[in-house]
């Protein structure tokens, strides 16, 4: 795709928000932590890699799909796609502490989903096997639209540093700090295959983890050691006639398709479930599609298990047509295992044990389509 | 203890920051949800019981510890003695739906901790075998200080209820609402024990559950039948000679000494540790007493380590002394796992994921503990 990159601001509902400042390089950012010979860097600029977002370097955005695409969808999937859920910062350095100063689009509060998720970063570090946790830049109560926050480290050797967006709110500007006499140098790749991609509903966009890394497609990242993208648009994804041709555009190793909910009964969902597979089947004749039902699923109710049926038959009329890549998740199983009624906190939106859970079941399929395609 | 019921709010530092109404009990309660033929009763009348707390039903207040204790001990103890961590409410019913109205203390927002679990409600049901989460009282974020919500049962058959009170607020008025002619119970009692006591730090308190009924006392209490005594005190557990002495003054089944974090580093809790133990062991001398250490210890850390020494001496003298009825768990086995630095959202508080592993380890050892025992 050829797109110039409007600027998201013009196209958000209530205009400009927000004034999007000019960024000079050449002056230093200031900061109000007490830190010396701290040096920020804008996270757009290199040696910085941003992950998960749509050409957020070129663009000078970020977003999760441009803004001309999100705007031919609907308001919401507009609106949510200056989210950045799924977006992720690496590098490598030798300081023996990562800052960052960032400026969000807007500041809201959810009773059911922490800031840390919602507004904050976390910062994982690679230990030689795999990327491991090492502290959260926690947004402050008082103005968590604009703050400054510090991970520090027990020493000052070289690590490579991963560092994972909020999930529900739109970055404005991020700078990333170390000392200035650090080095800083472009970090560690994902293994050289397209992205996972993963389309869905709140729940894919992460409500409601207590941190952005432990959002499910981050865990499966981690484990398998592959890039993703994280299309899920809370409240919104409606599998529209432009959203569906907008995925089948994206050329990924895996197509998680893990959308079922907000449409607003099983008759809406199957008009469209099946055609969100045939186009991007069209498009991609071999990428690995996973189907996935809701985990909140009531076996009580008829109309839940009408919608796990849509799913599962868009599966199964695959399969019938010869298709051999496509994979079905029963969303029910996403939990299993004791209490697994806790693994929500009202219901539907996954906890931390919740997404633990979905990153342990879909991940381990995920790993087996690549095994298989890779 | 004999004590008079002091008004808590005499007692808080600033004075009475909200007045607590004279309730008529002859008036029914408003309502602002549109549920016809909705009924309001006090929680602190029967058929209800409160568990958790500080002889509710008697003083008229929602107190963990009466505040003649609390004021001893500490302001910040006394500040948090009216937080209901682990408080509950149980009866039976056979309305399709229970409603709460509830006036909290106060509203704070923390940025790690959702309304959900800081200031919501959530509500189990006895299934035959053990109590599932059927859903939350979730606080709007407009006013999370005094709001009404209803969860909604698929049909209007009897049903044992369990409410779990917020974890980290305190509680003015609760009042629970049910079809007005639906029938009204005594609920399920628990086992003929003992109840089980913690004590600790804000983890103990229940940082950061997503909502009280993941906070892991309260889903231990659901996997053994047995009730407990939430004295986890954020910030505020230093092992005071008041605290010491109170909690020696707690007839319980367990005690699960879950208090390491709050002291300032380990030469003072070794000054303490040792004698939360010794105090309430001369008053209970067949009572197991579980040692637990912090999750979050730094393997790397010299003082981290000589904190869990000291918590692990206590054990190991006791046992020298010929106490047969102590154990220990080192906490660093409490997260053991896949993804165990997931388990916390800011390198020391549990996210749900942590803590359904601390309710599986330590649960583990408190139900040895009554197998041995009870």
């Amino acid at each position: 795709m050829h797109l110039i990159y409007l600027n998201i601001e013009k196209l958000l509902p209530g205009g400009i928000k927000m004034k999007l400042s000019e960024i000079d390089h050449n002056l230093a950012v200031q900061s109000t932590l007490d830190i010396k010979g701290l040096k920020y860097r804008n996270a757009l600029q290199e040696p910085f890699a941003i992950y998960g977002l749509y050409r957020a370097g070129e663009s000078g955005q970020y977003m999760r799909l441009p803004a001309e695409a999100a705007e031919k969808v609907s308001p919401g999937v507009l609106s949510l796609s200056t989210h950045t859920a799924g977006g992720r910062v690496r590098f490598r350095t030798d300081s023996d502490y990562v800052a960052v100063k960032v400026r969000l689009r807007d500041a809201h509060w959810m009773p059911h989903m922490p800031l840390t998720g919602s507004h904050g970063l976390d910062l994982y570090v690679y230990d030689g096997m795999q990327d491991l946790y090492q502290g959260s830049f926690i947004p402050p109560v008082e103005h968590p639209e604009s703050y400054e926050s510090v991970v520090r480290f027990p020493d000052a050797r070289m690590r490579e540093i991963t560092i994972h967006m909020p999930l529900y709110s739109g970055i404005a500007e991020l700078f990333i700090g170390v000392d200035e006499n650090a080095q800083l140098e472009p970090g560690r790749k994902y293994r050289d295959i397209k992205p996972v991609l993963y389309y869905g509903s709140s729940i894919t966009q992460g409500g409601c983890a207590s941190r952005p890394g432990n959002h499910y497609p981050a865990a499966i990242a981690r484990e398998i050691n592959a890039d993703f993208l994280c299309l899920g648009f809370s409240g919104n994804a409606r599998g529209e006639k432009e959203m569906t041709e907008y995925l089948a555009g994206i050329d990924a190793s895996v197509f998680v398709c893990d959308y079922d909910h907000n449409m607003p009964d099983s008759k809406t969902l199957e008009e469209t479930h099946s055609k969100v597979y045939s186009t991007y089947r069209a498009a991609h004749p071999k990428t690995p599609v996973i189907f996935v039902s809701r985990p909140d699923i009531r076996l009580y109710e008829q109309e839940d298990i009408l919608r796990r049926d849509v799913v599962y038959q868009t599966y199964r009329n695959a399969l019938k047509d010869g298709d051999r890549n496509v994979y079905f998740i029963d969303g029910y199983q996403l939990f299993a295992g004791n209490r697994r009624d806790d693994c929500t906190l009202d219901g539907t939106h996954p906890n931390d044990l919740g997404f633990f859970r979905m990153a342990e079941v879909i991940g381990e399929m995920v790993r087996r389509c690549l095994a298989g395609n890779s």
